[in-house]
């Protein structure tokens, strides 16, 4: 009775109710289902917690529900492993789910190999649309999709492709080589795995096969896969802005959230205090007008914020394939501009309220010119560091946002002391 | 000849072809292409780029295009441009085209209605497998998918789904309703785009359908155009936490882009001048030890760091559905702690980097103590705001960034000033 409404649920409202369940219930589940039935439920589990779960079954059965999960799936839990336990669930499973897994395996995270499955349907070019239609009958159960047909030649080549869609409209004596698609649009397994995202969002493709550098087929990757990998990638993308080395979990314990965060801010620290030193080099000046210091978070603030604003436009612009090759200086072009007004207007805008808020018409002059000046840099350099470290083959992603700041503090503070230490003297009125 | 190379290409293809080329050979492709041929064409095109080209053609060829483009693109398209284009746009148009889209106008922009498509396969219950397969070859060209069928009784109520796989499977002369899953998952046509990409990641499906308050099926969304939902979703996200409204395109021009980033820059440029006044008020204090002032921005600027991540990890975690009821006040804890331990390493690093560079010991205590203060008050405050805009159903992710940026420059202000000012006669040696 439980077994029936349990399974009656999706597969994922199955791993959500599970995942809500004490020691004592989740051992009682374990013993109520088959391996296929689990295998069917983990797939929805969040990777970190599978390890926890698999270690608190039975070895025989944790194995039998690894085999029967999608090989790419099981590939992906046993990657969050140590390599002996992975050896020791691999001993006890069936050889065919072990080989399956073996040959995934080796592969490099974030790229096509490690997010392709090997559950692909194969057909042959000399075949029919009715012979291929029962291959399908008993292909489907085992298959990730059959909604792609991989054509391949007696060495695994792949020569064509083709749809269910374009199967079923076609006529039953049809021979698959009159009707495939050989225009191919295909992977090597070593792409990464942000392009590969990017190929299905341009082609809209329902799954993409995996070649090696002879054109053998592979694997497939499902287009299931591929919104988990732009959610990754955009919480990558969303972590290095926010100067954090990856956004830690929920579940994670302080110690843990600590760690990940701290390697950042250590290093903006050790940046700050050189912005510090900087600022202690003009002692002098502050000590004569005092209410100089006032100003500097908010000039250092906008210089910040406009910087970040442009590296936003510049990253997302390089993440989403957007520039082509001149494109890059038409978006110096457009930044240094961008800066200009920015800075004006901004600089007009607090020069209007220093001069009549504080009524000092030459320190109004002295923090909005500063201010014009800064932001037109900041822009600048907000689009600049991104480019220069592509151009490097560094992600322009990684940590660009904190840096920009830094950079940007240390530009706003020279320009504001340098012009207020030359100009000392219409400041002491 | 033009045409056999051109068509032979993927609809993708066609379209960066076709954005390569000046107006002339563009106005040459329209008049060698059909309007479906141009339709696959314009649907892989970004929606800012598509109205001009449009205008470009021939009325009556663009609203056969229009007319012939799957009916959601299309209306992606219609809903960029002017009341009055559009009308006329549709007055030329095919009516049952035009209808079609009419449909579809009028919902929502981000919600189920804006994304879904009608061009679905509806099935009756009582059908066989074998009619069904027949219906498939007829209905298969028009339909955006065929992958899943919607199974409906008389007045249109959705009653069950089957996919294309299930249906292969099955035995030709069962039934439709024997066959049929029951257990239906379906969106309300009301239903935020960014939900429906979290049940797309969820439970793996290529489409699910639409339905209004009385379970009628309206159309479905298909897992196509979720990946452009995700991709726009992180974009919003990303330019939220960089404090910008919206990333501009790279060809924007400066004014425009100016014209989106001004805004946020104008009121963080006043909320910065009120920091300015707390400043302003420890005047005294700066004027008698100048060198406190050198060490605002790196007080400020690691107070913003550590707020950033905390909000970094709260958004993420809102945005991608992590957070259950209790969970958030687990995360309140745990970020108290984590700030904590965050301020202890940071305030003993500064400590000792400002006792032995600068020699000077208080110094050294009075920064350091103050950053432990605030880093953990604002690593509270990164997550707590977060969570409150949430409660009051105000989109986290909008510019809780630069907030959170501004209020812990308050907070750290007003505990440095306040300290140095308590304990001045220790500093002044
Ligand atoms: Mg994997
Ligand atoms: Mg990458
Ligand atoms: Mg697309
Ligand atoms: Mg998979
Ligand atoms: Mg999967
Ligand atoms: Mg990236
Ligand atoms: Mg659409
Ligand atoms: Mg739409
Ligand atoms: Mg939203
Ligand atoms: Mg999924
Ligand atoms: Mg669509
Ligand atoms: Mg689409
Ligand atoms: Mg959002």
């Amino acid at each position: 009775d439980f077994r029936f409404h349990f399974l009656d649920m999706h597969p994922y409202d199955q791993a959500v109710y599970f995942l809500n369940q004490p020691k004592e219930n989740r051992m009682k589940i374990y013993s109520y289902l088959s391996p296929l039935e689990m295998a069917g439920l983990m797939e929805h589990i969040e990777l970190y917690d599978t390890e926890k779960f698999l270690t608190e079954m039975d070895p025989r059965f944790s194995s039998a529900v690894l085999a029967e999960m999608a090989t790419d799936d099981a590939v992906d839990v046993l990657n969050e492993m140590e390599k002996d336990m992975v050896a020791s669930f691999l001993t006890i499973m069936d050889n065919t789910a072990a080989n399956e897994i073996k040959k995934l395996l080796h592969y490099e995270e974030k790229t096509a190999g490690s997010i392709m499955t090997t559950a692909y349907v194969a057909i042959d070019k000399t075949q029919t649309v009715r012979d291929t239609l029962k291959q399908l009958k008993k292909d489907a159960p085992e298959a990730e999709t059959i909604y792609y047909l991989y054509v391949v030649d007696k060495d695994k080549h792949l020569v064509g492709v083709l749809s269910l869609r374009e199967l079923i409209i076609a006529d039953e004596d049809e021979r698959i080589e009159d009707i495939m698609g050989e225009k191919l649009v295909y992977v090597s397994v070593g792409k990464d795995q942000e392009e590969i995202a990017q190929m299905f969002k341009d082609y809209d493709f329902l799954a993409l096969p995996v070649v090696d550098f002879r054109k053998h087929l592979l694997g497939i990757i499902t287009v299931d896969d591929i919104l988990d990998v732009m959610d990754e990638e955009a919480s990558d993308d969303y972590s290095k802005l926010a100067a954090v080395m990856d956004v830690d979990r929920p579940e994670d314990s302080p110690i843990a959230a600590a760690k990940t965060r701290l390697p950042w801010l250590i290093i903006l620290l050790f940046l700050g205090m050189f912005t510090a030193s900087l600022i202690g080099m003009f002692e002098d000046t502050i000590a004569q007008v005092a209410l100089l210091a006032a100003f500097i978070p908010v000039i250092a603030g906008t210089a910040g914020n406009t910087g970040t604003q442009a590296l936003a436009v510049a990253v997302r612009g390089l993440a989403t394939g957007e520039y082509g090759k001149g494109d890059k200086l038409k978006l110096m072009l457009k930044e240094t501009g961008t800066g200009l007004i920015i800075g004006i207007v901004c600089g007009v805008v607090i020069f209007g309220v220093i001069t009549i808020w504080k009524g000092n018409f030459y320190l109004g002059v002295l923090v909005g010119v500063t201010l014009m000046i800064t932001l037109t840099v900041a822009t600048l350099a907000g689009s600049l560091i991104p480019l220069i470290m592509e151009k490097f083959k560094i992600d322009p992603a990684v940590a660009s946002g904190p840096f920009i700041t830094t950079i940007n503090d240390i530009i706003s503070i020279v320009i504001y002391f340098g012009i207020a230490t030359a100009f000392m003297n219409l400041l002491v009125e």
